[in-house]
């Protein structure tokens, strides 16, 4: 797909910013949060809210604690809880990304040098860590058993997903379920948890926290899917995201996986080559690209981000109707088409 | 301190082993731990389980898991719960020695090649994590939210003192102070949660609990004097264990800030090239263990591990007497005279 094509289909399916709609929504509370996360991950010891500050505020997209607020307040739960619990939440997604960046080696995050570059890798984990703890000591303060228990499942699945993925990069007998179920743990386990949590505060019944649940766990498969087709965009150098980790790193992600199926014997070569043996030399991103768009591999896999992405919508059927529930469905939409 | 003086100070001091003891007076929970940790360090990643068992079925101490045994029993508290929480705190404290080896590039870590080497950083950084998730799950099932306060912030205090320890690594200004504050945060505090847990669980009063974090506290900062002692004594090699890593890291401790205060011009020179400049060559450390001998600095930093011996014993002034009380005490003087 060019870029033209895709923004065709942004501008077709989403006219507005939907985070940008819910942060409105929002406001207040996403100001309450924002203030609580440079409230707590200070410490006496400087080198952490530097460390944490360089990637937190830098910005990124605050996709899950937004999730945890719109859906505490769709089902009505005490808001006040709620920013602690958005706020632990960004934490575990925080420590997350320090640790992945230091195991990814990353050259950039979030439009600039990756965290480890500049305070190395030694703080990166310690200060990952470090908002580790901190997210469970903000669960402990909430004190909900049944959100402890959430949210550090979650915690356990993420740090499974990780591993799993090391044992399966490099690896192009990698099958299409084995690759969801890496994306399932490392990304839709945690905007599963950050949905659920919302019904969990609100006292809901079981069926309302499961749709939440279902709702996260689809929109984070859709929303990585995405993230997967980005990692090829050669466009993004642009927006100051890195280009290719994915591909240098030998991970099987869709793209690969499509792109496999159907390779011919040339073809086939080149990804043995790339990925199995790992010898990769200048040009052959740009030659994974160019296989990609000969075998229309980035809309077959926005296809398959389209299927969890429906799911996710359906997910919110019986959910309460209003302003909330308009925003969570063009998310979706959001997460499949966004460009950064 | 040669050799044949620890020996001797060793028999005159401890004639039993303390922890082979208490793991005799508390062998059932001791077992039941062990097969708990075995249990909960699976995953069907295999990876985790993989190495996790390659770094806590190695051995280690299991020192902290049986001070909540200790203090529990002590307390006569349920030791159903004693074992899940032993196992948490054995999880937390595995985690942490995970990440310290990726941070620390440690060669060796109870006798084998550090866990990193063998699987790799990125690997080691994620089993942590999965290990500390896993922590947080198992004090969950507890629920009890006392004891979830309690063991997150020594989490975060762990990841603070680690923090802590890296700004000071080669300062050479560092002073005692903050080489207290170091290893009591990243090391100590362990240890005071650890024991903590055990009168919590009893429901006792909070005299006791005090009494047991303090104990614990006192006992983790001689523990780790001891152990940066240790750190310097050349014929650990024979034990399989890496002799020199705090001195190539230019780490602050003890015997280093003892030797500074009692350096001539011609050693301060050579402290301030090895901490301050990192410029270390052959024969550097074996120059720094005879300006260990020459001031006589074991023996000054065994003391210092002495003073905080004391107050350890002195904390369980109030505690039931008995045979754990015994241990307890005999532990102090153990962990402070060790060889390993």
């Amino acid at each position: 797909m060019n870029n033209t094509a895709r923004d065709t289909k942004v501008s077709q399916q989403t006219n507005t910013h939907p985070l940008e709609e819910l942060s409105k929504i929002l406001d207040a509370d996403m100001k309450a949060v924002n203030a609580m996360i440079i409230a707590r991950m200070d410490s006496p010891v400087k080198l952490i809210p530097q460390l944490a500050t360089y990637l937190i505020a830098a910005g990124g997209k605050r996709v899950r604690p937004l999730l945890t607020l719109a859906a505490t307040s769709m089902y009505e739960g005490e808001m006040q809880r709620a920013h602690r619990l958005a706020t632990a939440v960004e934490f575990i997604h925080s420590a997350t990304l320090l640790h992945d960046d230091v195991v990814d080696e990353s050259e950039e995050r979030r439009g600039q040098e990756a965290a480890n570059l500049v305070f190395g890798n030694q703080a990166s984990v310690l200060v990952g860590d470090f908002l580790f703890s901190r997210a469970f000591q903000l669960m402990t303060e909430d004190g909900n058993l049944e959100i402890l228990r959430i949210l550090s499942t979650a915690s356990a699945v993420i740090a499974q997903g990780e591993v799993l993925q090391l044992s399966t990069a490099g690896n192009i007998n990698t099958t299409m379920d084995d690759y969801i179920e890496v994306i399932k743990a490392k990304t839709a386990a945690l905007f599963a948890a950050a949905c659920e949590v919302g019904p969990v505060i609100a006292s809901s019944d079981e069926t309302a926290a499961k749709a939440m649940a279902n709702y996260g766990l689809y929109l984070g498969i859709a929303f990585q899917i995405a993230d997967d087709i980005l990692d090829y965009m050669a466009d993004r150098e642009k927006l100051g995201k890195t280009v290719g980790d994915d591909f240098r790193e030998s991970k099987m992600t869709a793209p690969v996986l499509l792109a496999l199926a159907k390779a011919d014997d040339k073809e086939r070569a080149f990804w043995e080559r790339v990925i199995t043996k790992k010898e990769q030399n200048d040009g052959d991103l740009e030659q994974a690209q160019a296989i990609f768009e000969k075998h229309g591999t980035y809309d077959e896999t926005l296809k398959l981000a389209h299927h969890y992405g429906d799911l996710a919508i359906k997910a919110l059927d019986d959910a309460p109707d209003g302003p909330l529930k308009t925003q969570m469905i063009a998310l979706v939409q959001y997460s499949i088409n966004r460009e950064s």
